[in-house]
């Protein structure tokens, strides 16, 4: 009895765009192959993909299953759920008020001297309650599920001493467990050097070391370790010394590499093994080089160049000839990304880091997966993966870069659950 | 007794941005004065404005009548509603092919060999009956008004025959009608040389002047005449003998100038005295000189050179500090400028033009009505105008542009109707 039955007939999709294809990291001409089927159909079972394909397969492979649910997608594009793989999700405050002396022209050193920058963010985040950091967050994250991702991974990083980088990373948890999407918690108390520690960056680094990273492995409170590794933030060694200590209490890697400068991030990334580098926008060919060695997925976010008003970017398409599997990431923070919205970061993909719609999916999916270790269980639509997947409201891949600055999702469904429906969440999300 | 009644009374304004001020259009310093009012209200009664001020004031201007509905606005922003002063709302087909084109390196000439470009949405047009237009239309209206605007103005220009063009403004003649926003319509014939009069554009100037502009006057179908005065497009001595005699009946003008190259566009809307010039990306000091003379408003539309990938814009810091009033709008239209997002357009009027927030919202507000000639009943919450107004869910004006990619917009009132609710149309909008 239980057998026979199927919870979700989504049905009548115009376009199928499932990522099918070999387990490993996209590269090169791979980031093109979206495994796109027109007339499809995907059933689902206990929250995960029973069987996908052409609408005509999927009913063959269901006959005389009972069908609880049926969901007419009208003709309308489906891909999986979207992957935001780097966010500082959790945080206090807004920075509004720097656009406006941005704008005025006062120096970023003169703005940061007048306590704004990253450390204000710091100041408002250890002000702010855990309640309200929830509340704060649980915004921000309900508006990434209405424009379409249903896996976002969260740092920490604006806490910078043992309890309140718990704090931060607390407030995941929480949202973890009561939130359709799935987070995935990184430790980042390598973010910054806190005020106190001004000066004394050895001793914080020694503190990130001998107390934050066995404390947080002790809670269980992340996967993955995230340094900043940045002139004047944390050096190359620096950098190794708390990722090799990470490595040790069993966490993943991850590094903040090369953002402004060529100081050798990107192939620290590659030493290490690290799963994923961030930023790039100065990464050398060596430093990408060391990175396709490694299989290091290229976390790429051109909303933060775009909001800086830099004139570079990322060089998403030598990473992509190169070898060096790409991801985008809204990098959603309070400083230089404050957007959630995974659809701008499309558009700007394609116009700013020259990425094709196919490739921009790709590396919104897929690879994004990758990034933040779970593409055994989402990434594509594929038989036995988590029922993550998102309609939109859209003729094909294309239209979504390129109708831009609006919200085309229509509906998702995450573990087989309709969370989003006609662009709205749904009751008790 | 109906003397006495308040039909609604929107309270608790935590910032109410007025605009009130001077008559004519903001230059200079006057472009930063946003009228602001900390603890807000506005009383509406028939659709108008009948009080507006900190909450206090309008509570004793209207003691002892009668409010029928209170609307508390829970510490929101308030703002005029947001006013799109140019836009190719009714168009047929999507061009969303030319965007995957580009990113794959073929040259916009091929494109347009291979029948793309703006003669595939002319041939997209007059493919589409009229309920097939409004529909499309409609649906990008409704977006504009959930991102805020309540007022838009739309060009013709995609039909190209008399009755074609005519076809087009019939189209938003029936959603102005029918729909909560309201459509200012101009007439735009000479947006191109069609097909079948390629290498007779003269013939094609005749025909605008001597059949199109009396038809549309005869019929009432639209207040403004625009023309696309570029090389290639229609020469400076065309535009001029197409405005002249579309004064001569009556329209008001507006003029595409000087977008790609400094031919003299600027001079010549000062010269005939246009209400608006648009684009302005290659205006000389001259041109903007001329029409800081004549009081010609500069609409400039930062999210087409964005979406063009441009590395210049036009110069709205310049024109600002030469007096010249600066208007901001979407170019909603589907080659250039796919997008409806009001907000996303002051997001890279900070970012791109460098105009502060306050600058942004007096471009979308009061000088946008200056560019449709509409400053005597929008643009600004002031006793007797129309109440016509955004409640955003954000703590000041810099939220808006700093918060991007996303919709604020909570609640927008047009003609003292609740049209949205939580960021929702209400029913029948
Ligand atoms: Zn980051
Ligand atoms: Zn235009």
């Amino acid at each position: 009895m239980e057998n026979k039955t199927i919870d979700l007939l989504i049905h009548h999709i115009g376009l199928l765009v499932t990522m099918r294809g070999k387990a490993e990291p996209r590269t090169g001409r791979d980031m093109s192959e979206v495994g796109a089927i027109p007339m499809g159909a995907v059933a689902i079972r206990d929250g995960n993909i029973f069987a996908v394909g052409r609408e005509g397969d999927v009913r063959a492979q269901i006959a005389g299953m009972t069908v609880k649910q049926e969901w007419d997608a009208n003709g309308r594009l489906v891909t999986p759920g979207l992957i935001d793989p780097h966010t500082h999700l959790v945080h206090g405050g807004s920075r509004e008020h720097e656009l406006s002396l941005k704008l005025k022209g006062v120096p970023y050193l003169e703005i940061l001297a007048q306590g704004g920058g990253i450390l204000s963010t710091v100041r408002a985040t250890r002000a702010a309650t855990e309640q309200e950091l929830f509340t704060k967050a649980k915004k921000s994250l309900d508006r990434m599920l209405l424009f379409g991702a249903t896996t976002v991974e969260a740092k920490s990083g604006y806490g910078l001493s043992v309890e309140e980088e718990l704090k931060q990373l607390r407030v995941v948890k929480k949202l973890d467990q009561c939130h359709p999407v799935d987070l995935v918690p990184t430790f980042m108390g390598a973010h910054a050097v806190p005020e106190e520690y001004r000066g004394r960056s050895a001793e914080y680094v020694e503190l990130v070391i001998r107390e934050m990273l066995p404390e947080v492995k002790r809670q269980g409170l992340a996967e993955f370790c995230d340094v900043f590794c940045e002139h004047g933030v944390f050096s190359v060694e620096e950098s190794r010394s708390i990722l090799t200590a990470a490595r040790e209490w069993g966490f993943g890697l991850k590094l903040h590499a090369d953002e402004i400068e060529p100081m050798g991030g990107a192939q620290l990334a590659g030493e290490l093994g690290c799963i994923s580098a961030e930023h790039l926008l100065a990464a050398t060919d060596e430093g990408l080089s060391a990175m396709r060695r490694a299989g290091v997925v290229a976390v790429c976010l051109p909303a933060t160049s775009f909001n800086l008003g830099l004139k570079t970017h990322a060089r998403a398409r030598t990473m992509i000839e190169m070898g060096v599997p790409v991801a985008l990431s809204t990098d959603y923070n309070p400083g230089s990304s404050p957007t959630e919205s995974l659809q701008l970061v499309m558009t700007l993909g394609c116009l700013n880091l020259g990425m094709t719609p196919e490739e921009v999916m790709t590396a919104m999916t897929i690879n994004a997966a990758h990034a933040i270790g779970r593409a055994d269980t989402i990434g594509s639509l594929e038989v036995g993966k988590q029922a993550d997947l998102v309609i939109f409201d859209a003729p094909n891949l294309a239209y979504l870069p390129y109708h831009f600055g609006v919200n085309h999702v229509n509906a998702v469904i995450k573990k087989g659950r309709v969370v989003v429906s006609e662009g709205r969440l749904a009751e008790s999300g």
